[in-house]
Formats: C-alpha cells, structure tokens, sequence
C-alpha cells in the first residue's frame, strides 16, 4: 500500500523561504498574528491528520466505492464518515472561513497547504469539504443575508456539505443549453426541476444537509448563458431555528462507475419540483457560480500536485529499494544481488520529472494562494487589484497544466514500479485514474486553454500577461548579477520573450480568422505555464544558491531540481511553439464526413 | 458500449497500394498463391469475427474478470471459452503456421491484420491466443523433434495454449536474478521449482492444456544470464498418443488485480517439481526465449494500434453526434441547438492525433509484417538477410513508440467525451486502462530504449540504422521530383539528417561516459520513431497524391492526416531532440539519498 510523509520542509521552503509569507501576512490586518509558528503548528496537525487518518482509506474508498441504496441514499465507504466527523470537529472545515461564522480566518495559503495533503492521501474523500468550501465561498460572496445566516455556519463546521449542480445529460461546457426550470411559487422561493448529472458529492451520509447550488432557468428567461440563474436547494429544508426539517423534492437517481475517484458519489441528481432561493440577482447565475467554479479550477490544481507528490514519494522509495541490474558504470553496491534501480539514468528522469513537477507546482499554487490572500486582504487597492489579475489570469494554468503534467507525473511514478505498477494493491495505478478526472471536470483543459488564450490574453490585448511579464522581466533585472543564476535566468528570459512573440503572432492571425485561437490554445498554455515554472524554479534557485553552503544539502537538491528542470522539461517549449504556430489548415481541412 | 468497424479500406490501402503485397508474394514460393482476393476475403472475415463475436465480450471481461476458484483453477469471464472455440475451429489459430503441423501456411502480414483487429476489439482475451502462438514460434524454431511432435499441432489447432514464464518475485528486467531451478530427472526430463508472477493466460479454463515455456537454471549453471535454460513444462503430462494425461505440478497460486486488462488471467504460478523438458541447449534459453520475447513484442505494438484505432472510431462518431457550443466561425448547423463538436478545432487536434498514430502504426507494423515474410520466405538470401535486420531494428521501436503513442490516442479519445469519458458504461477509459499496460510488459518501453540505442545502433557503430537511412534516402531521391511530395519529403530529410548527426554525437559522448546511452535512450527512441512514422507517412502520401483527383475522398483524407501529422506531432522531434543531447548531469548529480 502507498505511504505518505508530509512534506513539511518542501512546503515550509515555499513559505517561508521563497514567499516571505509571515512578513507579508503582518501588512494584511486580518492575518497580523500569523506568524511562521503557526504556520508551521497547523501544517505540522494537517499532516497528521492526512496521513493518519485519510491516508489509510484511500485503498478502501477506491476498492468499495459508495452505494447508493433502495431509498435513494448514498453510503460511503468504510470510515469516510467517521474521518469527516473528525476533520469537523479539528477545525478543518472551518480554518479559512469567515471568523463571523464561527471561521478560523486563517490565510488561503493555509487552506491550500491542507488540501495538498488531502489530496495527497485521498483525493475522492478530500472532495467532499472541498466542494462544501466551494459552495461556502459562493454564498458568501452572492447569498442573501436569510441564505448567509442559514448556511455558512453550518458549513463552516461542516455539519452540512455543498454541491455545485450545473452539468445535464445534453450539456457541460455548453451550459446555455442547460433546461433545468425553476418556477417562482409567489412566497420568495422557488420550484426547481430537471435533472443533473456529474454531481459529485451529490448524496452521502457524511453530513446531515446538503446544500445544492443548481444552475436552472426562471420562465422566459432569455435564451443562451444569459438566462441563468443560481438557486440554493437544500436536501432538507431547514427549520427556522436552524435544524434539518422535512425532506426536499431531491435525490439521487443513480451513482456513476467511474476510471477512479470511487470514494467520492458521482451522482445523477433529480430535482422533483424542489423547494429554492435564488442566489444572487436573475439570469446573472453563471457570474455567481462562478465564485465556486474558479475555486474549484484551483482545487483541481491541487488535487493534482497532491498526487504527484504522492506518486513521487513512493517511486522514490521504491526505487531506492528495488534492485536490478548495475549501474552502467559498474557495480555501485557490489555486495547485494543487483543495484538499486535508482542508478539507472532513465529511473531518475522519471522520478525528477514527478519531483520537479511536484515542486513547480507547489511553487505556484502556494503562489496563487497567497495573491488571493492579497487580493482579499491587502490594506492597498492597488495591491489587491494587482493580485486580482494575476489571479484571473493563473487560474487556467493551474488546472490545465498542473493536471497535464500530473497524469505525467502519476504515470511515470507507475512506470518506475515496471510491472509492479499496474498492479493494484502498490497504490501507483490509483493515482493515475483518480489523477485522469482532473484532465476533464470543471473545464475541460481544451476549456481552460481557451479560456487563457481567448479571454484572459487575448481579450485584454494582453495587458494581464504583459503585468506577469513584468515581474518576471523585474526579477531578471534583479538578480542578473547574482552569481550563479544566469544558467537559471537565460532560459526564463528566453521563453519570456518567445511568449511575447508568440501571443502578438497569435494574436494579429486571430483577428483574420477566429478559429486560429481555437488551434493554438492548448500548445499555447503548455507554452505560457512553462513561463510560470520557469519563473518559478528561478526563484527557488535564487533562495537555494543563498544557502547552498549552509551545511543542509537540501538546498543543493533543489538546485539538482531546478537543473534537471531546465535541461529535460523546458524543452517542451520547443515543441509547443511549432504546434501553437502551425495554424489551423491541417486541422480544419479534412470533411467531417471523411473522420 | 464501444463500438467497432473493422477498417478494412485503410488496411487494403496499406497492404495493396503501399506495399503492394500481393505482388510481392508472388516471388516468395510459399506465398505464390497468397492474391489480393485471398488477402481481402480473409481481412473480411477477421473483421467479422473480430466485431461479431469478440468485441461483444470486452466489456464483460473488463466487469467480471477471472475468478481463481478453490482447487487453484481458473474460470474466465462468461464466454470467453466459447469465442476461443469459435475462434479455433474457424482455423484462425491455424492461419499463420506450418502447414507440416496443420497450419494453414498465410503470411505473418495478415496474421498481424487478424491481431490488429482482434486487440480493438478485446486486447485481454485476444492474449490467450497471441501468446499461444509465440510459444508455437518458439517450440518451432528450438523445439527438439519430441517437443514438435507432442505440442506444436495442438497449439495450431488451438486446443492447448502456451505462456512465456519468466518474471519472478524479485526479478522483471534483470533475467540474471532468476532463481527457478531444473534438476535433471535422469530420464532426459528435469524437475523445475520455483514461482513465477505475471504470468499472462497462466492458467484458464479456454483449452485442455497448457505448456508452459519457463526460464530455469540447471544445477551448476554459471552465474547470470548465461546459466539460464528454457523448458516446456505442460499443465497435464501429454500421454504417448498425444492426448492429455496426468496433471504436473504446476498450479495458480494467486490472480493479480490489475489496472486493466481484466479478462486476461495474469497469474503467480507456482512449479512444485513439475516435469519440463529443455528447450534449445542447456544456457541458452534467453536465446531461445528470445524468439518469443521479439514476437510478444511485436505483439504489443498490435495491441496498441488496435486500440488507437477503436479509440479513434469511437470518439469521432461521438464528436460528429454531440452537440455543444458553436463554431467559432459562425453555427454550422444552425437548425440544431448546437453544432457538432468536431467544427472545435482541438476537438479535430485530438481526433486527428488518434487517426495520425493508428494510420502510422498501422503502415509501419504491416511493413515489419512484410519483412518479417521476406525475413522467412524470400528465394534471395541478401533480401532475408536486409529484411531481418530491418525487424531486428525497428523491433523495439514497434513496441514502445506505438505503446508511447497509444496511451497518448486513448487518453485524447476518452477526452473527446469530456466528462463522459471518465464514466465506465461509455468504454473509453477501458482503453486507456487496457493501452497502459503495454508500456509495461514485455520489457518496459526504457528497456526498449536502451535495446534500440544501445544494442541495435552503437552496437553495430550504426550500421542497422545506416541502411535504414539508405532505404529513406532512395525514397527520397526518387521521388523528390514528384509534384506535391516536398511537403512531406523536406521535414522527412531533415529529420533524418537530424537523426544521423544525433546518432554521432550521443555514440561519441558514450565513448567517454556510458551513461550517455541512459540518459539519451527514450528521447531518442522518440525521435527515431518519427523517423519511421515521416517515411511511412510520405510514402502513404506519394500513393495518395497520385490518386487524388481518382473521385474518392479517401485520398484526400490519406493527404489531410499527414499533413496534420507533420504539422503538429512531428514537432515532437525539436524536444526530444534537446532531451536527448541535454546529457547525464543532471540526472545523475543529486544523490540518492535526497530523493
């Protein structure tokens, strides 16, 4: 069975060390007693609770899956119940929530941290309070004051959990299609029927509420996206005082079999005339769900570096046990049968691909994290705003690429086991299908690569990019002098400027035919994201060629990283470029009939 | 449910008009009656059995699996025994063997055309058979006449099956470890002990009996792989008149729980003293084992094309049906809700990818197929001998370029589907299940790496490869005049330029350092293997572009896919290029304690 040790000092060097974290937490009055202690206590608790308690049910959860029984309930499997009662009552849910609601009020870049571990150790049961904290952010941000004192406490605590309903059997990406209907019942509430599927969390037996937040039309509604709204569907319709009351129109018609993520219900959801409340104003229900949807882009990035980190820790242990063959150098431990696999040069692409994948992603999430932290809470406008953008424009990279490269990452980690790998009582082939659904839902990563390109670059004429550009460009200026760091330094300002050419060419070939943003996108991100690691690695090498002569060889090992980062996975670049450039024509030309 | 047409144009088009088969056999005296009308009847009904009879039980198998019952046998899923009869009796078993063992005497070309249909449409059930024949190959070469006469009939009728057992607990890639023993019985038999894991079609309950070919070492045998003898070890002792006797010791200790391919039995078998016979002479049995290996490795690059091209059929039905979003030109079909997906030009990249790998794949095998015919048959000795050293090069690059490949095509079907895709009763992620295997077993795709660049080119200082590149340059040459072939033939001189200088650098580096050859290894297999699939692709073009104003879109279609291809995957070269040369250090300078 895989094991997993938190990786503290990986995930405190990011903080700390190449973030500053504390220091600027101090600026921001919300988060002025947060300080590197506690930082450090709460990740120090999360990973135990991970790898104590959540870790050993990921066999579990994969093996049994949930059931959904004759009165329409949905069982989870064997512990996940009792694991979610003690992720309440620690204080987990509540830890980045609003302190009005009885939150915590700790920094995202905490909650982030946390959910690289749940992740980690169990990404199927990590998404049930990963949904609830989505939904909680929704309402928090749109709810109407009646919707904010019925839910938020509830799911701060976690006593109840949320769900986000927007796919139907005839639509996902294309949500204007959606048909699901709500009709006012003259009282402020209304009547929501249709049928949604993909629902993940959707029904359980973990909580005792649910929370649906379901996309549905009013009558004459416009037609397309513009005629949406949001609505929040409880399970049970709550009591004025606050306690579960009589069951709503909801249930589960049926649970999916899906490639992985077995511990999680990935419902079919009936809604039966259920009873609702608009959330945020009329056909402006995309604009409010979308809160939940960008959180949920980022949780999608997290869940993904929390299985390369996983899938890392144990192809490295196994690689440093297993023995075949010697070195082709010649006998390296030359009193045992074989030497450890880890020799071998093309062992060690694989697991430096799964580490420096799992570093660049930690990098920048914990990154991201902390811009929104900034963004929220930063006593200067222009700070926040700054943030903001950067934050809009991150987002597609992190659940694009973070999950390309960690079905990558999760593969090559099974690789490492040889035949071993595929099969099922290691753990490594677990991670590969539950790191497969993060490719696919909440956006397709053709979705979010479209996303990036056509919206957040294209549609601004580049103006957020080139604000990333800038303080990629400030840090090169900065640190060109350092010793050591130009090896670090000429790639990044390499592909800086190969992005700067590359999207103005894009760009000018757009304005003649639009459908040369849909054929360049996804080589496009692949192109963009490698700008944001390569910034990334820079930055970790720069902290690293400070304290390389410390003594602590861990910071020869991240240079090692940033190293093998430049001279194996840069080049990708190389390929993505001639793709991004080479058109539409051999896309477009063949008949459709002819495919 | 998936569903399967078997491609039959596109595999006319290859066999008749690429290669010109049917000519071509008319000079090998074995063939001499092998016409385009045999070829096509026979493709037909391969199809038809493949689709009717075959395809309908992938799913079954994925569900049910195999079941190792009580006494230690082994039960396959529901109806796998009935298609296997079918499946003899119709004398598919039969096809490609020695007509002096009732073999019906076909070329090897359209056993591979029966394969590649078979692994669409059920790559778990279809390795019952494919390993059988293996050991066919094996015993037909090495066999001594006693082992011929007791075993090959029965293995072209299809009665018994065979397994190749080599892999034990603590030893996949490192044969040398083995630890099974064989004691001579004195009677000319021997005695084998020992536990062998992964052990495909191990045991079942599809024939009477099994013979299994087994790496073992004879009493004293030296050291490493030099002291390893092959033996068949049958699962009942065959009786004097050839009918099944008495059981051996040879029994299932365990079914693994696999990733994938459910339906085949991969079995731990335990040998208590079975009696086996050797095979070959005494220490040479990986040489004898070999015949297998290289046929089981062929074998896999089928399993991979067959299921890039279901993938491939499945998905772009599904992207001409679903409807979802508008073109980004305008609605193409503006009387329906949407349009179809496939007007989304990355739905086209993604479909386009699928189509380019199984049309590639499927020229090149049918190509080794072809050789390996004229290897065995044709009258001119330096035509055999130029043909077996073309297989023996392009071996390992069948099997890890298509595996590599096809891992990539299925995942890019199953993402046409979207969140579809992740749900099993659609039966993509099946195919991604089933597609990762294949970069496992049978020598991992590393192993096969180090095979091509080490073994196969530097260990004949390039020459193999040399003569490779003299068969691309006459192409070249002749038809560098040919109206529309300097689309194709441009990247195809460059990348042959490329590799040849590549080649050079990588051999002088490895003069000084050997773990150059580890380190470059994959990326370049990767760039060879574009080499295979450039010339492949400007050959199907050249017979395309003469026949494209013939009326039949077909053509067009052929010129479409390869465009695409050296538009968009080709480019893979410019990174794997710079992989390659990047060198060792960085792979090998953190220590191995700091994974």
């Amino acid at each position: 069975m895989a094991t997993y040790t938190p990786p503290l000092r990986e995930m405190q060097f990011v903080i700390h060390e190449v973030l500053n974290a504390g220091d600027a937490f101090k600026k921001m009055p919300s988060y002025a007693e947060v300080d590197v202690d506690t930082i450090n206590q709460i990740m120090e608790e999360a990973g135990k609770f991970a790898a104590g308690v959540v870790l050993p049910l990921n066999r579990i959860g994969d093996t049994e899956g949930c059931t959904r029984n004759e009165d329409s309930s949905v069982t989870t499997p064997k512990g996940f119940k009792e694991a979610y009662q003690l992720y309440c009552e620690s204080g987990w849910a509540a830890l980045a929530c609003d302190p009005e609601y009885d939150g915590q009020g700790l920094p995202q870049l905490l909650n982030t941290v946390l959910y690289e571990m749940l992740n980690s150790t169990n990404q199927a049961w990590a998404m049930y309070p990963g949904l609830s904290h989505g939904a909680y952010e929704c309402l928090h941000e749109h709810g109407t004051p009646e919707q904010k004192k019925t839910y938020l406490k509830k799911l701060v605590s976690g006593e109840w959990t949320g769900t986000m309903c927007l796919t139907e059997p005839h639509c996902g990406t294309d949500l204007g299609m959606l048909k699901s209907k709500a009709e006012p019942k003259g009282d402020g509430t209304y009547s929501i029927t249709g049928t949604k599927i993909f629902i993940s969390s959707g029904d359980h037996d973990m909580a005792e509420n649910i929370v649906h937040l379901v996309l549905a039309r009013l009558p004459d509604a416009p037609q397309g996206t513009k005629g949406i709204s949001l609505f929040a569907v409880p399970k049970f319709k709550p009591n004025a005082d606050g306690s579960v009351g009589e069951g709503n129109a909801v249930s589960c018609g049926a649970l999916e079999h899906k490639m992985g993520i077995h511990g999680n219900s990935t419902c079919v959801m009936n809604f039966d005339g259920s009873i609702g409340t608009l959330v945020g104003e009329p056909n402006r229900g995309l604009n409010a769900m979308f809160v939940m949807m960008n959180a949920a882009r980022l949780g999608v990035g997290m869940q993904s570096l929390g299985l390369t980190e996983v899938a890392y820790q144990n192809s490295a242990a196994y690689a440093k046990e297993r023995l075949q063959m010697r070195s082709l150098k010649g006998p390296k431990e030359p009193t045992k049968a074989a030497d450890p696999i880890i020799v071998h040069p093309d062992v060690r692409r694989m697991l430096l691909t799964q580490r420096a994948y799992a570093e660049g992603a930690r990098a920048f999430t914990y990154w991201v994290a902390f811009m929104i932290d900034t963004e929220l809470n930063h006593p200067d406008a222009k700070e926040r705003e700054a943030a903001g953008e950067l934050v809009t424009l991150l987002t597609p990279i992190i659940k694009a690429f973070i999950t390309d490269n960690a079905f990558t990452a999760t593969n090559e980690g099974m690789q490492v086991f040889g035949g071993h790998g595929y099969i099922a009582e290691w753990g490594m082939e677990q991670f590969v299908r539950d790191a497969r659904i993060n490719m696919l839902y909440e956006g397709t990563n053709t979705i979010q690569s479209l996303d990036l390109l056509g919206r957040k670059v294209l549609g601004d004429k580049g103006a957020k990019l080139r604000k990333f550009g800038k303080i990629v460009e400030d840090f090169i200026a900065k640190e060109k002098r350092t010793k050591g760091m130009s090896e670090f330094l000429e790639p990044l300002a390499d592909i800086a400027e190969k992005v700067s050419k590359l999207t103005k060419e894009v760009g000018m070939k757009a304005l003649l035919n639009k459908e040369v943003v849909g054929a360049a996108a996804v080589p496009y991100l692949r192109v963009v994201g490698h700008l944001v690691y390569s910034y990334m690695f820079a930055r970790m090498a720069k902290v690293a060629l400070e304290k390389q002569n410390s003594g602590d060889p861990f910071y020869s090992a991240k240079l090692s990283t940033a190293r093998f980062y430049f001279a194996k996975l840069f080049h990708e670049t190389a390929y993505q470029i001639r793709a991004a450039r080479s058109g539409v024509d051999s896309l477009m030309e063949m008949d459709a009939s002819l495919f």
